[in-house]
């Protein structure tokens, strides 16, 4: 097997998590890990998501088969900046960002071409709400989605192919599903079915502090229906601020095309278009969202 | 104790949850099931959430201390206008409807006055996006709150008033928190953290059942984030008509402050305004909708 050594930059909850299920899944070489936050270094390590820490993150991708970059989009561009210098062909650099587009723009000419590391974008559609390496788990990417969204043109050498799809074979040994997806398609389709979901429960949340201010002891009335839809309301603007950046033309069509169904149905309270709007609903639940069906 | 018997019309899910609730808190009297769909009824009676079926609904209330009526709230509404002929002072008739005002306007005059039968409005904030008695679950309102909003001038015997106390403590027993409050106050309350909710899931499954009509294969890469705020796409039509049309004032507002919100998170995407309504969501998720927290 080709991959004996693995940087894992950015060791927050799916960086973390990405280490604990490589080694659950019998692992054997080295991961080197490094994060920006010193704490969330130490408890990777010290939960054994990785082998050793980095003292200097670029030297640990320069002498790894594998880079593995985490945390928001942006911090994972100037990644991909700074790892081009020191990175040659034959190695590959694999992210876990939740925009693709951007990324494949940014790295032409540097990756992916005679001579050039490999880059290959990566996103498991996996998370919690709660961010950070205490919160990491071996398990989190079972019976999920990771989606890979190759380059377009990529040129890539066949060391380079084969450390690809070793790192394919190691996603689907953590139990993802493992799709491959063209990146422009990717934002789009998570515009619609992440990055839609996560504005609306925002914006939700956001409403209802200003509405409950003076009373807040009657929000738990709301039970689990609140709850659940609400539940996205802890995510962390400074993974949200990069999506939100790199993806705004594809979220603001949805955001819109949301808002206008929701008037549709506020104008339709007490007409027979409601039934089918709830028809429509249950359809969708009934083909199931849910891949556990 | 004076409540020995008990009738239940509309053995659905909280119908038959309450029955369930009851035995396993230890009531002993007679429960008596009737329901529209006979299979509901039966499904009803053989897992014991009640322990006989009427005949004849009307004389299984005019013969019972207590009549809980479950069903969508037109169906409660119709409930309270037959039984107001068949019931005497002494008798609480009490519900599970969504929808409180309404009810208290309706029964204005017939129930609530001197030698007339109580009726105390009650919301158990409990439920599943599956209804029927084979998903009622005696645990349904185990941490849950139950509303109570008793209508404005009543004026209750003390044989009621002790009725009316005693089915109180019999839904602390389920373990649920009862709280009381005005009927009209209640529904401007669950505007926001029920009826909002759910017709944003509805509109939101609605969109996504249209735009991915030739790829519902790509659904299911949403995860758990998708499935949590569409789950609530799966609810009843049956159920949500009648609150539509009985809280529609209320709803609406909610539903525009909403679309407003979204609005302006959507123009926001790439200022520091994002920040602002990222910080206003986690202040609400810490403060917690979560009871359990």
């Amino acid at each position: 097997m080709p991959i004996e050594t693995i940087a894992i930059l950015g060791t927050g909850l799916i960086g973390a998590s990405a280490g604990l299920a490589l080694r659950a899944q019998g692992f054997a070489g080295r991961i080197t890990g490094w994060d920006p936050d010193e704490e969330q270094l130490h408890t990777a390590l010290s939960r054994g998501a990785v082998t050793t820490t980095a003292e200097d993150p670029l030297d640990a991708a320069a002498n790894s088969d594998v880079t593995l970059l985490g945390g928001p989009v942006f911090t994972i561009v100037e990644w991909l900046d700074r790892l081009a210098t020191v990175l040659r062909d034959g190695q590959l650099v694999t992210d876990v960002g939740s925009v693709k587009g951007v990324l494949c723009q940014h790295t032409r000419g540097r990756y992916n071409g005679p001579e050039q590391p490999v880059f290959l974008p990566g996103h498991p559609m996996a998370g919690k709400e709660v961010g950070g390496a205490a919160n990491a788990d071996a398990g989190l990417f079972a019976g999920s989605a990771w989606l890979f969204t190759p380059c377009p043109n990529a040129q890539v050498s066949p060391a380079a192919q084969g450390m690809a799809i070793e790192w394919r074979g190691w996603v689907e040994r953590f139990g993802a599903r493992v799709m491959e997806m063209d990146p422009d398609r990717h934002d789009v389709l998570c515009a619609w079915i992440s990055h839609m979901p996560q504005f609306v429960s925002t914006a939700m949340c956001a409403l209802l502090e200003e509405e409950f201010a003076a009373n807040p002891d009657l929000l738990p009335i709301g039970g689990r229906a609140l709850r659940e839809m609400t539940r996205l309301g802890a995510s962390p603007f400074s993974m949200w601020r990069d999506i939100a950046h790199t993806n705004s033309e594809a979220i603001a069509r949805s955001l819109h095309a949301l808002e206008q169904r929701l008037a549709h149905l506020r104008e339709n309270l007490k007409t027979p278009e409601l039934r089918d709007e709830f028809a429509e609903a249950n359809k969708f639940r009934v083909r199931g969202a849910d891949p556990q069906k």
